[in-house]
């Protein structure tokens, strides 16, 4: 017997996931390691970026009042003061009418506040003939242009870019911020189950859950935490969840196709907390567990990897998004229906489909295969308040 | 002098990509570690997956033949043959007028082709009633109906998935054949240069390229290995390219916004190897250098990060993906040109641009500046036989 009768909507099973989330934490990694992390503050700029005004091209720094009217028949004669040489102070500050050499990205004199680009000048011995006239803070960036001090350089909750890691470090930042990875301890139940590297003797099957719940942790911002197969037996189940629930943040726990293992499992998570979903008006995925365990969030995945990944998708999805502050873009595309799908009405049902050009073929069969399983490029959803979706359709196909 | 004065397109800067980039080559890895990886040949299944034939109910395994016929009033009654447990060997084959209790994913015993759900049975004493007849091959699944022994699971060349981690489980694979990731090294240079952690003198300011340049590859699937910032010095630039290409197997170096820099990189290149490109008909990115070095491709890339990003973009981006073998989807997005872009004919003009709803801002500003260069969602190029672009036109946005 089941110990929960009632069975919730999709909605309410979002909903239930939603409350038990636990709010992301944040540990400070370096830039080198925060690619796709998530920021957990804003990052603001601790001093003016640049520090100092420099020059955008190569040629000569200079006061640009030195330079009104000048032109290719007239020029403007300036006397050289030298030359800056790059990440270095400039030799001394800049007196009317000179200039001084300076490569991109030099640091201005003080007393320049503009560059001249060499194709626009001429070198005659000491001098430099200047054959167009600059307005002031042409060809500079100022001291602060870029960042000023106090001002967000990148904003908390964004998914850093190699782009953000550039800006990042040239605002001086070698460690940042991030959402902490939460650690998802995964178990899989069965007797008949064995790790992919062995050889199955009769009636036994190779684990493909736990592999498949650890990739999809981690590639939501994770970090998988293997536990095993575990046999169908009370102890050991408890065992198991008892030290998942200890060392991770949520745990997964699938396996249990058969309505006996089922109820096993919900009634050890029972045992150690408190069940707060047990069927949910979908299909496939209806027995799926959502439950409080040793404190942690705990989901209760259907044995067969197809229906697992549903329930993945649909509801670990969301809660690991809320746990590692990872936004999550469901990407959605339209296509027409191919055949009809027949559906019950009162259950949401998903329909794996493969995309041909606009056209979203189901991929229906028997319910235990997976041969159509990973070349699938998403789902489709019948509402439960439909009895089916109609060839010829548009369709939205939620994109895995 | 800059060793090439031939400004090459950019369609001719990639077809020198295409020809000097290494075949990727394969490398075996854990599974646990394969996520997102790309598979260096097909996976094949080495036996039939399922290695027998399973239930996919929960029920009585039986003889379709013994349920012909069989309704509510009147039922087939078959024989309690006991009982087949998860994982194990049915006790004995089935004889005709038989049933045998299973699970859902139990093993079928020998002379059962069928499988009957709980719900359409009665159990009486030691006789089932069964009260809908199943055909042949019923709510079962084959031995081999998944794969059969030798069929081609997952095709190389695909980039793996969770859902393929799973199926590369359910077929024995604990271990698969990968493309290896490139190993990058990444050079900076730049006397005004030092790393984020540091906080500049007058003159300095903090690498950006360095780390930019890290995470880009890293999001490419390849390795980064940064060589640090080197001095603009010939024996100091020389070491560390000669070094980076012994030990890695592409090299991307940048900074050198002055002329005089880029000219001495050129140099300190051609010396190790083949400077093939000086110069692309872009902007920005101009000055840009492939070349070969040490048996390695090596980029050269211009000092402005916003710049070097637009490089990374159109051409370490197609290089790291053939030498990683990982397929590069530019995702592309039409939207509203806001402002009109003005460009020079005869070269393709590459602008930054942030999306707002249906428009494409671009993002002028100084060419110095980073503060709208993380912002950016990514950039509109103006074809090189174009004089610009108008406010209104339907562009086409390469996203980041």
């Amino acid at each position: 017997m089941s110990l929960f009768l009632t069975v919730v909507s999709l909605d309410e099973a979002l909903g239930v996931i939603r409350r038990m989330a636990p709010a992301p934490r944040g540990e400070e990694v370096p830039l080198g390691e925060a690619l796709h992390r998530v920021l957990a503050r804003d990052v603001k700029a601790a001093e003016d970026i640049p520090g100092f005004a420099r020059t955008t091209v190569d040629g000569y720094c200079v006061r640009a009042a030195d330079t009104v009217g000048a032109g290719e028949a007239i020029p403007a004669m300036l006397r050289l003061a030298g030359e800056v040489r790059m990440g270095r102070e400039p030799p001394r500050p800049l007196r009317p009418g000179e200039g001084i050499a300076a490569p991109t990205g030099a640091m201005l004199p003080g007393g320049a506040d503009a560059a001249v680009m060499m194709e626009h000048t001429e070198r005659v011995g000491d001098e430099i003939l200047v054959k167009r006239p600059v307005a002031p803070g042409e060809n500079v960036i100022l001291a602060g242009e870029d960042f000023s001090r106090g001002a967000v350089i990148l904003a908390g909750g964004r998914r850093l870019s190699p782009r953000d890691a550039g800006v990042l470090a040239a605002a001086g930042f070698d460690r940042v911020a991030v959402y902490r990875r939460p650690l998802v301890g995964i178990i899989s139940t069965g007797n008949e189950l064995i790790p992919a590297g062995k050889t199955p003797g009769p009636g036994q099957v190779r684990d493909a859950n736990g592999p498949m719940c650890a990739a999809f942790a981690a590639e939501l911002g994770c970090l998988p935490r293997p536990y095993g197969i575990v046999r169908d037996d009370r102890d050991a189940l408890d065992a198991a969840l008892a030290r998942a629930a200890s060392e991770c943040d949520a745990v997964l726990l699938s396996g249990g196709s058969s309505k006996d293992v089922r109820d096993l499992a919900a009634s050890v998570i029972a045992g150690r907390g408190e069940v707060l979903v047990h069927g949910i008006a979908i299909a496939p995925g209806k027995p799926t567990i959502i439950a409080i365990a040793g404190g942690r969030p705990v989901i209760g995945l259907p044995g067969h990897p197809a229906s697992a990944y549903i329930i993945l998708h649909a509801l670990a999805g969301p809660l690991f998004s809320a746990m590692s502050g990872q936004p999550r873009e469901e990407r959605r595309v339209r296509a027409l229906l191919s055949e009809n799908i027949p559906s019950q009405k009162g259950r949401a049902e998903f329909v794996r489909v493969r995309l041909d050009g606009d056209r979203a073929i189901p991929c229906f069969g028997k319910s235990g295969l997976l041969n159509t399983f990973a070349p699938s490029d998403g789902m489709v959803v019948v509402p439960a308040d439909r009895e089916g979706l109609e060839a010829g359709e548009t369709v939205e196909v939620i994109l895995w």
